[in-house]
């Protein structure tokens, strides 16, 4: 069977990946949840996208893990596309789930609506470390939509603030996604609008990556949250070979 | 448990939403139907969209209604935006079924395709009140795509003349939808065709109202006909906090 | 019950679709595959298309067939065309299944994105008969994304070399699909990729039919291998009146 590396998005840990993982190992997989750094407890709110990068191809150096199936949620694309970048030979396939997918010379911020940029830069110079939390009406409206008032609390509960700087940090990519030489595969949500639909994942984002797999299910942006085992299984589908 | 008032589209009268009422108060809601002015037996096929919009505000001030979730279907849209520049304070949130979103100044003429203005105006010119029906084979193949032969007729027997001046009459708004401070959905029938699926409801007017929450479904525009139930619990999803 | 003519995708031979066609005749209709000219086995991969359109107006004549549901996948969008053009008689209504919509004097290369047109020019290049096969890779990505390996492999392995002709051969047309007296309906599988997302199946081609009846399903551009009872369910759904 398989290894399954799955990379959370921005606010989030991979412990909130945890109930995704769960079925993808009862079928017989090995999944791996990290944390990326500036996202773990007590890490710095001013820690940039390398160091980002860094964090998880450390994490796949110290575990020694190879063949692995990469998935990446939404800022998390951007993670694991530096980590390709880097490791290349470590992997067999990268997932993207509602993910970023950026081009050499791009920031996450290049690929969002000019509102939010705005909104992200007014959150962050009012902090006193340049992070960033997401208010809570926009999440729980644009990004947890499919949940009810209970979970979108509770969920939103468990995030935590995010480094800015991983945001505005341009990736520097040897080759950009559509030249790598690895299988590819895009998970879209179809009421994710945490992106607008005007501008949205798929396929303004997901064919950046030239040819890849496409792989559809209803949900959310937050899926992980609403429905983890539906999740789970659109993985298992983008991950096999 | 909250208080529904489901307003209907063109050619369409209350009581066709009864369907799709019936599991909404199953469920321990409140739930109304009124028809709009212009489609009650008797009315005049000249009535206006304001006189249109002002009865639906008279129907929540005559029954005091308060705490409303106020969907709109179609031309419907139309109709809760006007009523909740006039009364807001009766609302909870607003709920879009596959409906236009005008800004001030807009009419429902403004939001569809040439074609069918011109097919409009040429039937609304044939008749002798100013009013409009539906070509049987335009509503059978684009707006009930999802029903048998059957359904389709029996339901278009149903329909009424629908008075055009509200499609060419220009809303008159104090504020455009967007910046209205209250809560809002979109319910997309992905199988919907009324308006082409190169110009359509979903994103083009949704994202005219600013933040909102996503809720979408397989289906037509006739939903409410071809699986009430179904459509039943997607406004419950839309209309709940 | 009815008459349905089920007419195959480039690549594929009416035999191809007999697992779509044993549930729709299991409803008490008559299903007809013939494979198009050039497709059969012995067959010159030098066919045209004209050549291709016409063996299957012969087919409807040998078989005396009326009233027929006539569909088209992909490349037989072309086919179907031709024959409604030149049998119009003979036909109840046209069913496109992610199929090309040409008008007068269109060749499908000019429906399909830049980078394919060269590909396929590279490929018939270096073919002894100006003939074109699918690389695998693309295939199983773009094509039959919702497939597991093996059934990805041993349905590649059905597929037969195309004739090129007919996809750099312009239609002649008597008249535009738009304006053709027969029903129409289009069925757009959700997660074909075969065309890019950004310029696809429907609405793109689709609404070059005028007024059309759209039914959507979740599936790949190969549903008829990884689907068939599904596919074969929205075909009557397309076909009924």
């Amino acid at each position: 069977m398989g290894t399954y590396v799955l990379v959370h998005g921005a606010w989030h840990t991979g412990e909130l990946l945890e109930d995704v993982a769960a079925p993808i190992r009862a079928a017989g997989h090995e999944v791996h949840c990290p944390t990326i750094a500036g996202n773990r407890p007590g890490d710095s709110k001013r820690t940039g996208l390398a160091e980002a990068i860094a964090s998880i191809t450390d994490y796949l150096a110290e575990k020694d893990l190879n063949d692995v199936v990469l998935m990446g949620h939404s800022y998390g694309g951007m993670v694991i596309t530096g980590v390709a970048d880097r490791e290349m030979a470590r992997l067999r396939r990268l997932v993207y789930w509602n993910a970023f997918v950026p081009n050499d010379g791009e920031a996450l911020n290049d690929m969002v609506p000019p509102h939010y940029v705005t909104l992200f830069d007014q959150i962050a110079g009012q902090s006193d470390d340049n992070s960033v939390m997401l208010p809570f009406p926009i999440w729980r409206e644009a990004f947890i939509n499919d949940a009810d008032a209970d979970l979108a609390q509770s969920a939103y509960e468990r995030l935590n603030p995010h480094p800015y700087a991983t945001f505005t940090d341009a990736i520097s990519l040897k080759a950009n996604p559509a030249e790598m030489p690895v299988a590819k595969s895009y998970i879209n949500c179809t009421e994710d609008t945490a992106l607008p639909h005007s501008a949205t994942w798929h396929p303004r984002l997901s064919e950046k990556l030239g040819l890849f797999r496409l792989v559809q299910t209803p949900g959310s942006h937050e899926l992980s949250f609403t429905d983890p085992a539906l999740l789970a299984e659109k993985i298992m589908l983008a991950g096999r070979d």
